[in-house]
């Protein structure tokens, strides 16, 4: 834990009015309470907020061009934070991390081509490669138990090597730090990851828009930091929109050491009209950059308290339910699979390439016991508790195979709302298990 | 003229100082008068700025959705201004334009089948063709003269039809009103062109960006108002951005009455990630529709001052310059052959596909005297005056075969910086003439 950590002179407890501004997150029925998808309720931080007022007081909004700065304020961020040296003229701007995945996906995998991921993992993924019609090849996280229990999600090595080796393999789309399980991955890990991906000539694009939100006392080690393979092979999508609650500024970046990558996606950007800022992304980008440190720091600081509520409270209500121990991201990856009726997945369905958990899961069951009646998934979970109390969370099924007995629950919002979320929470799967 | 138009309670007059400001229309060195790309040195309007800062007052900048009135507040707009019927759930939003063309382009026309343009025009469009791989098929508008000797632009029916019945051609791009001759096509010409191409199962795509940009008293004629046929055919993309001064908050839309169409179009937004608004774009969007009228037409009122000031005093220096009588756009389309030394081009040279107008000039002096010394297009002449006096305008090149001649200017600035443009520009013209 980090010495000097304080929430003092930032507000991180009032409830705050997002109904009626246009937020996504907040388009939910009267008396609903979403904690689904991955913005924060808090303010944006002082620094942002000024820069954001003055650029709208300017009151001229003509075409935005990036600054000279901003590589170097990217690159200054990255080394300070997370030790990596970034040279700042290969920091490409672009309008999200999404629209870097999506340029990634056409501009270095071809038409049916494998983009690899490990799920469960952010569904978003999916819908990048789908939707340029590469072909998602899966190998999914081995759910594991810490010491004290609760799952932990880590990469099943033999059958990640074996889909890197795959000749139809040309990308990995990596999640680092992991969404939705909170996985910090070890520079151990990532170097391992990169020697494979050298070794049979698969780019890795290291998708790191949580890495500003870690556990306090913890570190993030950017993929392109694990081993000069890794810096060969990587490109880093980056972002301040989560650590700094900006997704609606639509600022975002891209860089890698690899010169040939890092062009294949610039032009992609170009193409596909997403590579031209607002005249708020840059000047946001940079203000929380240049200022917003200390606010991060309090903000961790208060979303590891949430976090810590949530974990006692929901594995008191004594429902078999876990929380997965997660050193990042302020989603908690809940394990439902007491209440589903659902084992841990059969090792024999793991590893198998599939479009929905849910088929993973039905072949399994399939082939173990013909009288079997298949156990609901989180999907139905999700629906029941949001009819029932209100409470809106992310099902796992959205995140692909191995999601399907988990829900992801968004703690960066008031404690206020973490006890009303908590309270609806407990409340619907009681009524949910009575109802068996 | 429109009676009860007025600048009064609007500034347009005073000097804005946009530097500093990361305007890529001001990215020029100290001294340099910028008069290119298409964005206005004017504050936006009132109710634009207002909910702008409102906006931006709220603190909070998660993901946006866009809100249910959106399409209402756009289909009234278009009922009011320009007289079509437009269904609000037809309206699609889109980060531009641009996307939109370049969306339209994949979504509407194979690899390597033809897109139809007709330039002079609007050279993003070009980019938009080629980024994705498609064909571009020209059929240059025929300059013809006025009564009062300035050039006009029209579409040269012949060629137009023959390109258009070529089977590789799938979409048209059409500008209307036309960037940047300003040529406000009638009702008869685009019932014309509707109908050659539903005959030969052409879409076209109407960039109506300028349509609110026209002279007072003008009225715009929107494609898909013109016949049932362009209704058929017709997909219009449209923004707030141009009239209102708001490229730098990327919101536009796209509406079509053809399902089949739009929905290729929806479909390939959501592929390229431009589907998706910023905090920004639709509450200023709606804001400027719905408040900015009076605004607008005082703008307007403005603009054709500048334009009488620019046109008179070009037409004044008895060096052959004129400038095309333009009825849409703030934009001055000058006809600079006469100091090129480059004569009108012969007919024959005229409908030909070619990737540059240079390409197409050569190809003509090359048939006609082989001991001519090619001329200088506005490519040349464009830097000349640059360095020379400061003076950025955008040279006629970009707007491929017929540009040659040409510069444009930007008219959407202060009467002070009017002056000083056009001082420049005699400056360097009589150092260009002197210089042969």
């Amino acid at each position: 834990m980090n010495v000097g950590m304080a929430t003092e002179g930032f507000d991180f407890v009032r409830e705050t009015e997002r109904r009626g501004t246009n937020s996504m997150k907040w388009n939910v029925a009267a008396g609903e309470l979403p904690m689904w998808v991955a913005d924060m309720d808090f303010e944006a931080c002082p620094a942002v907020r000024q820069a954001v007022e003055a650029r709208a007081a300017h009151g001229i909004f003509g075409y935005a061009d990036i600054p000279a700065g901003f590589g170097q304020t990217v690159a200054d961020w990255w080394a300070r934070r997370h030790g990596l040296e970034v040279a700042p003229e290969t920091v490409v701007f672009a309008t999200g991390v999404v629209p870097v995945l999506s340029c990634a996906v056409r501009a270095l995998a071809n038409v049916y081509e494998n983009v690899l991921v490990t799920p469960p993992v952010y569904g978003i993924f999916y819908n990048s490669i789908r939707n340029s019609g590469r072909t998602i090849l899966e190998s999914p996280l081995r759910q594991t138990r810490g010491p004290d229990g609760a799952p932990l999600f880590g990469f099943d090595w033999e059958d990640l090597e074996s889909k890197i080796a795959d000749p139809q393999t040309s990308l990995m789309l990596l999640c680092n730090p992991h969404n939705p399980a909170g996985t910090i991955w070890s520079g151990e890990e990532l170097a391992r990851l990169g020697e494979l991906a050298e070794k049979h000539h698969v780019a890795v694009v290291s998708d790191e828009i949580h890495c500003d939100i870690v556990a306090p006392g913890v570190r993030h080690t950017p993929f392109m930091a694990a081993s000069p393979a890794c810096a060969r092979v990587g490109i880093t999508a980056g972002s301040a929109s989560k650590a700094f609650n900006l997704a609606g500024l639509q600022g975002a970046y891209v860089f890698s050491a690899n010169p040939f990558l890092a062009h294949r996606i610039e032009r992609e950007l170009n193409t596909s009209e997403t590579a031209e800022p607002n005249v708020f992304a840059v000047e946001a980008t940079m203000a929380a950059y240049r200022d917003g440190e200390a606010w991060l720091d309090a903000l961790r600081k208060a979303l590891w308290e949430n976090r810590a509520r949530v974990e006692a409270a929901i594995e008191s209500w004594g429902l078999g339910l876990r929380v997965v121990r997660s050193g990042a991201t302020y989603l908690a990856w809940i394990d439902c699979r007491s209440v589903l009726g659902l084992a841990e997945l059969p090792r024999s369905c793991r590893g198998q390439a599939c479009s929905s958990g849910r088929s993973a899961l039905g072949a399994a069951l399939a082939g173990s016991d013909p009288a079997v009646t298949l156990p609901a998934t989180s999907r139905e979970l999700a629906r029941f508790l949001r009819s029932e109390t209100g409470l809106r969370l992310s099902a796992g099924t959205d995140f692909g195979t191995g999601g399907e007995g988990y829900l992801r629950m968004n703690l960066a919002t008031q404690p206020s709302r973490i006890a009303d979320g908590l309270a609806r929470l407990e409340a619907g799967l009681r009524a949910w298990t009575a109802r068996a």
